[in-house]
Formats: C-alpha cells, structure tokens, sequence
C-alpha cells in the first residue's frame, strides 16, 4: 500500500482578512453564497489575495483537483493499493476515499469543495467518500502510522524518480509527500517530518506531472502493468 | 522527436442542431455571445446533448486541457522534443506551439478555446501559439510525413506502455494517437491509419493518464530522467 500525501496544498475558503474587499464582496453576491463557504481562487480573487501573507503558494484548487483525478483513475488505485490525503496550508486534513469519483468538471469540484468545507463530509449521509478534519501533517503521520516518508522538492538530493520509488524499503508502509501548492517551498516543519527529500529534475516539475510519475513507477515496483495486462 | 496526437477530440462549438433547444439559447443570454462561438459542454448542455448523434463522445473540452497541460509541461516539450495536435470529432486540427501556456484555470481554457473557434489562431496578432484549421486526421498524417504511427486502444493487442514505446522503431519519426474522448472507440477511419494498436490496461485507461505514461516512457527511452538530473 501507497499512502500519497498532497501537502500545504492551496485549498481554503476566502478568509477573513479580505471578506471586506469590494471585489470580494461583489463576488459574494454574485454567487448568492456567504464568504465563509466560498473557496479563494487565484484565478478570480487575483487583486484582492495581495493583501494575504503567502498569497503566492495559495488560492490554487485547480491542483488538488487534478491530483486527485489522477490518482484516483490510476490502475495502483484501482486495484486498492493506494491511499490519498490532502493537507491544505491552513491544517485541514481530506481523508479520500478510493472509490470516490471526483467530478471531471472543474466548476462541479469547486462546489464540491464548498460543500466539504462547509459540513465537513460530503455526501452529507451514507458512506463518507471526502472527509475534512482540522489536521496538522504531524497528526495525520503520526496516526497513519508511517515507517517511510519520502518528500519530492528542488532542495533534495538528485535522483531519477525511479530510483528514488526503487529505494524505497521493501516491506515498509512508505508515504510519498507532494507539494499541493503553485510557488515557493515548503515550510521547515514539513522538512522535518520526512526520511528522504527528493530532487528530480532540474527544473520545478507540477504536482500533477510528480503524481502520474511517482504513482507510475510504484505500480512498476510492484509489476502491476504486466499483471494488469495478463489479466485481460 | 515524438508527434503526441489527440484524436476525435471532444472539442467543438455548439452544433446547429441545439440552437433552438431553450436551455441552449437560455445559455447563450447568460454568456452574452452568440452559439456559434460557444464550447459543447456535458456538464452544461446534458439534456440538450441528447439530441445528437454519438452524444456519448462528445462535449468534453476538459479531456483536451488536462492532456495539453500534461503534455506541455513535460520535461520532453521543455528540451524541445515533443509535438502536440489536437484533432477533433469534427475534424478540426489545433496545431499547438511548444511554448504556449495553456490556462490551467479551466474557465480561462474555455475561453480561449472559443477564441480559437472564432478566430482561428490565438492570439489575434504576433507569434502564434495555437493554430485552427479544417483538417482530418488522414490530411495531418500525411501533412507531418510519419512513419510510425502507434494508437492505444483497448481493441489493440496486449502490451504494456513500456514495451509499445520500447517497439518504436529506433530512429523513426513516431506518432503516438491517444483518444480524446470520454466513451466509445475510434472511428473505423481512424484505425485504417495506424501501424499499430495496443491495448495497455485489463481496463479503459483515460486519457491524462495514457499521455503522462507514453511521454514519460518516451523520455526513459532517450534517457532523459537521468541526463536532466545530471544537469542539475
């Protein structure tokens, strides 16, 4: 089993410190929503997020969106050897569940994520499919019970992807963790919560492009491209 | 150098023959622009949709812009080594520029899209960066001179994605066609153009997670990982 863990990730509703803001206000009303179930979206709230600390790495939701039909539609998913969570700038926790389909549509994600955070489950009865909890990365390591945590960032040491999922330990309950947010680094409390950090290209690589690529040569490590093609 | 296809594109304006459906004409008001330069959507225009033929592949712009933004944030498009077109169910051709940046706001994609519809090439003026052109995708193959073209399927023969890249004739010109569509198979037409059909998964693998494998594979087989890691 593969935990991925999305960190910091730059999905949070609009806060407080700009609810005042006319572009904000106006946008309120527009969408007949309250401010407190809307989430902060760069590509809207552009002018009035230069009033934040940290605006750079937030107001991104597009990313967890697609990290999440990535992962999600992988072959390492569907046969149950992967487990998501993301953790958000703000300390929130999304405990997903794998048999959940998360819209392919952008503006239908972006409501769904309203909804979570507003009733903090969704859907609001039967089976919990997205679950949000206020969770630090600490607390979900701690209780997730982790032997390996390997962080991908420029600041780690250089390795192909493949030879950093080669080394991961065999037999261990290994957790990959990947940054949720568009710019800059991750905090020095993330760092330290991690065995390994990772450097992969020479360049910044996307969430999305790391995603496809860890979960990709993990189902390699465990031969699951030729069972799955044998199987047919 | 490797051509990525995505053929029969769910990707088109809103067909005449929904002009009058009254949840379309609501739409266009709202949007404030006329239906000929208005995107297809499902998740918008479901029940009007139902009044077409093949409904099931079509109105998917968001498989085009996960793809494009997959693909042209690769490590392979930013050495210079990859070539994207977007082919269309209605047999339109987007010649991509290797430099563009794609929206990754989906709103914004959509946008430019029906910029694109309109306009035929964005922007308006100076370098172009997407190009629109009536085309099949016989015109293109024939156009772009290959001579290897290989198109996943799952009517194609077993194989995985590491060893139908790794069968790539060395030194060839390849093409890879990936579906851009969310149900169904390729045209009989279509087929008729290929060298090969391979089928890499027990089941229907999307199209995001068919190119972010194929290029990474192509990237492993030129050594890529290791050369940008060295460079680093």
């Amino acid at each position: 089993l593969l935990t991925l863990i999305l960190a910091e990730t730059a999905l949070e509703t609009i806060p407080k410190k700009i609810h005042s803001h006319f572009s904000i206000r106006n946008y309120s009303k527009r969408k007949i929503k309250p401010l407190k179930r809307l989430l902060l979206e760069r590509s809207i709230h552009h002018s009035a997020m230069q009033k934040l600390n940290n605006n750079k790495k937030r107001g991104r939701p597009d990313i967890a969106h697609m990290v999440l039909l990535q992962a999600l539609n992988s072959p390492l998913n569907k046969e149950g050897y992967l487990k998501i969570y993301v953790h958000t700038n703000n300390d929130f926790v999304i405990t997903v569940n794998p048999i959940t389909r998360i819209p392919r549509n952008y503006n239908q994600f972006i409501g769904l994520m309203e909804q979570l955070f507003s009733i903090y489950r969704v859907p609001p009865e039967g089976e919990i499919l997205l679950e949000l909890e206020r969770k630090t990365l600490q607390e979900l390591l701690f209780e997730i019970k982790v032997d390996y945590v390997l962080l991908f960032s420029t600041e780690g040491k250089l390795k192909t992807i493949k030879e950093a999922i080669c080394n991961i330990p065999p037999k261990s309950k290994p957790v990959i963790i990947i940054g949720g947010f568009p710019q800059g680094s991750f905090s020095k409390e993330t760092l330290k919560l991690v065995d390994e950090i990772v450097c992969v290209d020479s360049k910044v690589l996307d969430a999305l492009t790391i995603t496809s690529r860890a979960i990709y040569e993990y189902e390699i490590s465990i031969k699951l491209p030729e069972k799955r093609v044998l199987n047919s």
